[in-house]
């Protein structure tokens, strides 16, 4: 049998982004498991941050689905606003995973109230019906914006700044014990993050893709 | 200035849907309010009943809008998965209602605990997470599916005794006292569920088009 | 068939706050539909703000209401403590609505989180077990008072100034993304708050004759 | 210093129901404490069962209470919709209970789902208002009517073949693990029910003088 | 028969801590009920801080409940973490209250929405999985540690200045309006710090022993 | 460096049970991963059933914890009460996990209500407690115990006849879309019960072991 996949699709067009992803992979391969291959859809726009961009990535991330049906074992949605999500689940014979979803229930194993450092305002009223949808908003501390579009944390000095000026905010005045990045693209901050406000920090794809693999291994 | 219109969208292809719907809505037009106007997405699916149909006619309704954005005052999504919902709020200078969230608000102001009447088995997970994502799920008594399609809600005879059917089983299973058709199709049985089953029944495009009437007027 | 009213009632004696309540009304009217009539129960307290007063204007809107069956459509009970709206609700044959309920109903079509302008510290536990009662918490952003009675609002440059204040607070602080002024007697202040702020501004009795008129047309 | 009483306002007419709560409260009087007075609101209506007797019945109680503020520790409202509670609440200088939220917070301490037997199918809406604005919903495992009236009960064989009848579907199908008895004048039955059902069960106005005894001696 | 008593069970080996918590049941004894008997577990940690701490006191309080089964009506597990709460309820035949539990309920009697001064910061996430078990994370206002041991509660000065400072955050910044003392060796704190905020406090072990006592009597 | 282990911890005495989950395990063992090492608390009791089974149980298991820090990447605790496991999380260095939460967690992917098939009726409010703690009761449709103890689960055919009965109960009266089986030694009978019923069925140790070892790659 041929090698399969486990694809992580970024519906942004970033191969930055994209990059920064698979190198947050690395340590989760292991022989004998689906191959983690990270993908870029070429025609996305450079961010998802309003609504249309993620009504338009999910069928996008769809579309990807259906074409590599083939040699796929499963998708992750990776962008945090779960595009698709529950459009992949409804594919037979593959199992698929969103990163919001996934970082909230890993949160849910790190502290007993998360914050999420989200990337504009606009997202946070969507992430909300996202915690609504999930019945988990009880565990949900609060979400703070860094006010940087996608594109802009190429800046690593002072995006890193505003997250760790946000994650503050969270753990002193809404009470998070643990911090989920609420976007794909911070995933080079993560590490850098937790050092500095000495909370655990959930890196939303990493959570999918090491969810993922447990479960292919399980087949259910 | 020329007349404005209230679109009223109903993104399957069925046409006598759209004419139970604009059936139902004759009641609501008044003198001196935008135009109460009732059209099929002509290449839509017969019925919008998977998620891959949903998120399918979220584009087509938000093409259909950005179309008729010159004369429209605002629009209605009108299938009970409120396909496209917060996409047409992202347009501006539009107001812009879903069924499925307007017939639940005003459920609410009916009785404590509301029974929604699906489609299909398949739909009411997903209607869960609209609860959940509107936060009430406390005032939902229950889901119960007449297991019919869209298309064979045609058969009149038998899809009134099975939303019987359904009803009585909300009500005195699951304790609802008040009912919401979960689907712009059973628009024409509403007056037959109310007196059959003695609670009152909403019709989730009266219910949102009555709103947005209002709104439209206040101008916010 | 001689015209019908629904009756916007005022539960305290302040004929300036009835007179602020008409003119936010105007815009509503249309023809073949019932008469908005605002009243004032001349007898009322300068303000409805202790649960005396509210338990009182119960009886009062009531009393109203039994006088005014003939030619009543329908009520609303216009103080944001909903005196009386259960009470209504018992009489078979009209409609009624209270404006803290239909105010909280609107604003959860306006945005995620809504935040509550109150009157007075004392009446925000009032107004939770409201929300509580509806089993919308999960949607309530949080409330800050002006700290002013009901008869302070005439002085309309420090009331805005006061209202302009507490709504900072909740964009801010409370992250709410709509507001809702919580009582009837902010009426005037809609639109400059809602220039000042950038957030949209529920105008409670509007929302409440608003969703009226819808209803009152279907007929249920 | 003259004794100081804990008064238990019946707000229904009925002696017998009056008699049945003073027989229940024997166990709790201890020298030292205020002296538990039951009285009979003599024009109250033979039974509270409309939200119309529940608002009427707010005011009586709370006409008692003022007129007896001389010689009065406290106030018990001994009907189940705790008519006039946060009313009573406003009076400085005396300590308020109402019996259905006494009931509930204590069978949260006897099993983590409570069920409610109801006097009429009207009161369950009602009830569940009241466990949502105590933010209980959660613990409740449903609530079933026995379909009599308050004056009914007076029937006892009847009375409690219908409440172990409720009962066993509550325990069966609701999964409750502790049962509540909706109606001060079920207090005859509570021993009866509890060995029939092999279920604790709780006597609201007992529980209510019981929290209320307690508070009394700590003064706050 | 011989007297029985109620047993406040201190888990941690702080005889000041005791000796606090018996000088605050003072009031509450009556001729006629059990003995409110304050006990400490000698060979308890100084202060129950961790979950360690937490649950090797489980099983110190059960072994001391095994033992004096004898003569006990009723056993109060004398910590904020409840300690053993539910072991002790599968005891036949004696009562057995948490303080922690029966001061949210006593709050929720005082007050819409409880503010916890909590001990440290590493406690508030094991409150709020009390609160979720509770069901009731909808009354919490939110928790404020004042960040210091129980040992160090013996500095009374500065402990009172803390206590009042984390009160005024649950004020102001929280929205509490009754406040809840984390921790049952703040006993002695009670009344200086309800006249330093204007708001109720609640002493829990006075919380829990009141409950206890009332329920003692009815014997359910 | 020399390998290190995943305990998974049965803390009932049964090695039939402990066989049961190893061979569970098997699928999800990878090279470079740690070793998951299934043990048996030999001194446990045959089945952790009441309170003071899980509160001792979680005393042991954090005891064999310790002994074995060394050589511990991290621990499951293989109880559906999940016993120790916030003790377990107070220890560095290591990652722990529960199985009745990541059960919970991974249903959470797999519909949007699950329903629990519990042993024991005793378990019930137990379980209730712990998703009130987690902040997800709106996720679980309803619980149904076999009324089996774990040790009557070695008689497969009546215990496979008694879950799918449950099963069928929680799929047609409660509305789950998935079911989690309520205890480590139901282990064996995971994909029997999956055919029989047609929805996914959870294994809450399988749930519990694949989360750990992707966080365990992780390192957070």
């Amino acid at each position: 049998m041929s090698q399969k996949h486990l694809y992580v699709i970024n519906p942004n067009s970033s191969e930055t982004v994209t990059a920064g992803i698979a190198a947050a992979m690395a340590p989760l391969q292991r022989a004998g498991d689906p191959h983690i291959t990270c993908v870029t859809i070429a025609d996305g726009p450079p961010g998802i941050q309003t609504q249309f961009d993620v009504d338009r990535a999910a069928l996008a991330v769809h579309k990807f689905a259906q074409e590599h049906l083939d040699d796929a074992a499963g998708f992750v949605t990776a962008c945090f606003s779960d595009p698709g999500l529950h459009l992949l689940r409804e594919i037979k014979g593959v199992l698929s995973f969103g990163i919001s979803e996934s970082a909230a229930l890993t949160a849910m194993t790190l502290g007993q109230r998360f914050g999420v450092i989200a990337i504009l305002d606009g997202s946070i009223g969507r992430h909300w019906r996202t915690w609504g949808a999930m019945g988990i908003t009880q565990r949900v501390a609060g979400e703070v914006a860094i006010g940087r579009s996608v594109t802009e944390l190429a800046d690593q000095a002072s995006t890193l700044k505003a997250m760790i000026a946000a994650g503050e905010r969270l753990k002193q005045e809404h009470g998070a014990s643990v911090l989920v990045m609420g976007c794909a693209g911070m995933a080079p901050f993560r590490e850098r993050l937790q050092d500095a406000l000495g909370l655990p920090v959930v890196e939303p794809t990493q959570a999918a893709v090491s969810m993922a693999l447990g479960r292919l291994r399980l087949g259910w």
